[in-house]
């Protein structure tokens, strides 16, 4: 009898919290997501996971890890999360309190660095020693592979490239200071943009749709962009200039091989992508620069589970040598 | 008979050669120097490293490796210098040129990259697997460790940290872009800083150091700030609150066990590095990081030369695993 195994993946997001049985090919075999308790994430994450590992048995395959993707900043060592501006972990030990529940290893990371490493493993970087991806959401999401390892820093609060700040007196931030990169680029910038902009020009499509300024959303300045609406165009232009400003500070500290872009906002498409491939070639032409090269996510929403996965396929494999010597028992 | 190895590191700058003997244990034997030749780096490279070669066989000790630490882009794999905005190499394949004048192994890397990595070997970040040099002289260099491993990229072109923008509308940078950081905390961009400052301010002492507003240098503020100049104190004010927002975003990037700060801007001391140390601070507290471990350079001067010289031995022993396999034979 040939037994089979899977990865169990899994995306703890504000919205959902997303599961996948995942084949060591990187192939997701099924997927499941509940909506994630608003002051509970850990609970959610819990859930999700014995949901997953229950429906793998049900298909016959045999789970030998899961591996976490969380939102926040993660600690790899312990699997904690430290700090998370956007949603509330009931028990930050996020490692701990779901190895407590199911008896297999658990490995946590970053939502993003789990992304940036699926997308590595078998997406649109597939062997790129040298990557990067951003993930353009309500936030900017960041995950960088350098010499073909995860860039966790010492504490594993690296890759929050989004807070890199750009405008020293530019708008809040959530993450408490001003003018960070996200500010500029991400689905929450990109709407706050429009509102500003549709307080001065009253005939845009966006205020029909969303029936008033001051509920645009990302998706109607999406779809105004789409049927010509100028000052919708204008605003993703702004702010398609400011990733190709982006992508420029991640060439001149990394120089990837491939820069990958996910996350919902790059569905704005041409409008938005247009002008930050035009304005990225422009800066690394000035440099004098190779050109880049720029790949849209291969796995879209399945990164996260992916990459989350094949990070505990790679943790196990390579004997759990990045973590807390103290925890290999458990 | 013991035979004692050295290895040989060059330092190649804008305004000098630096090159140096370097014990096996990080130790500098001796060194020594020439005025860079206006349009040939290369030439100048290969006189340094020759006269080094010399020198250490007087002294007794058996060279086994060149290191050079070049100013500009280079390319690791070739060993070639593909961009520099602030000298002229006659020969841009610099490791080939001075591997066909001295019998030895010769390694190539950015002059920033080499003091990273001698910061790291035996200085201010001894031992470090994950860290970050930010070297504040004409320009602002920089070299990063992550996962124990230099970040040079794809093509070597990486860790150009100080042509991050930190402003699109900013001062025009060498490299061709506007409002790179090191626009902002550079001894070239302290001095622009300092002369527009004294245009509106003639009574202060820089002037009367420098004999005219336009004359002003870095070495005319640092003084004049020494003698409590308020005009002065102010510009070395806001460059460090800059570069405590550089090492913000060096530490939401990379999250560094530890930053070393060398160069010599540096000695302008408390006037600049008190601001951008409490910039620094404030900034991590908003974002609930913890605090930063800031060092000075400890090999100084020496760095480069330390660095170049540690990077050959380590390439050695690991067996040019880096290397272009076409080039392992010469």
């Amino acid at each position: 009898m040939s037994v089979r195994s899977a990865a169990i993946g899994v995306d703890v997001g504000g919205t959902t919290v997303k599961g996948g049985i995942v084949a060591m090919s990187g192939e997701v075999l099924d997927r499941l997501e509940h909506p994630t308790e608003a002051q509970a994430a850990t609970k959610t994450t819990i859930e999700v996971t014995e949901a997953a590992i229950a429906r793998a048995q049900e298909m016959g395959y045999v789970p030998v890890a899961v591996g976490i993707g969380a939102a926040g900043f993660v600690d790899v060592l312990s699997g904690s999360v430290t700090f998370s501006p956007n949603l509330v972990y009931d028990d930050p030990d996020l490692a701990d309190a779901v190895a407590a529940r199911v008896n297999l290893p658990v490995m946590v990371d970053n939502d993003a660095n789990a992304a940036a490493w699926g997308e590595r493993a078998v997406g649109a970087a597939k062997g790129a020693n040298n990557m990067a991806l951003l993930v353009l959401g309500t936030g900017l999401g960041s995950g960088f592979v350098s010499n073909g390892r995860l860039v966790r820093g010492f504490t594993g609060a690296a890759a929050e490239f989004g807070h890199t700040v750009v405008d020293p007196a530019g708008p809040r931030c959530n993450c408490g200071l001003r003018g960070c990169i996200e500010q500029y680029v991400s689905g929450q910038a990109i709407a706050r943009m429009a509102r500003e902009a549709a307080q001065h020009n009253a005939d845009t499509s966006m205020i029909s749709f969303a029936g008033s300024a001051d509920a645009i959303t990302g998706y109607d300045v999406a779809r105004a962009a789409r049927e010509m609406d100028e000052v919708a165009r204008d605003v993703l232009r702004t702010a398609g200039r400011m990733l190709g400003l982006a992508m420029s500070n991640v060439v001149n500290i990394f120089d990837p091989e491939v820069i990958v872009l996910g996350g919902r906002v790059v569905e704005a498409g041409e409008p938005f992508l247009g002008p930050a491939r035009d304005e990225l070639a422009r800066l690394l032409s000035e440099q004098k620069r190779r050109p880049a090269r720029l790949q849209l996510s291969a796995l879209g929403r399945n990164a996260g589970i992916v990459g989350a996965a094949a990070l505990a396929i790679d943790e196990m494999s390579r004997g759990g040598a990045d973590r807390d010597p103290e925890r290999e028992g458990r």
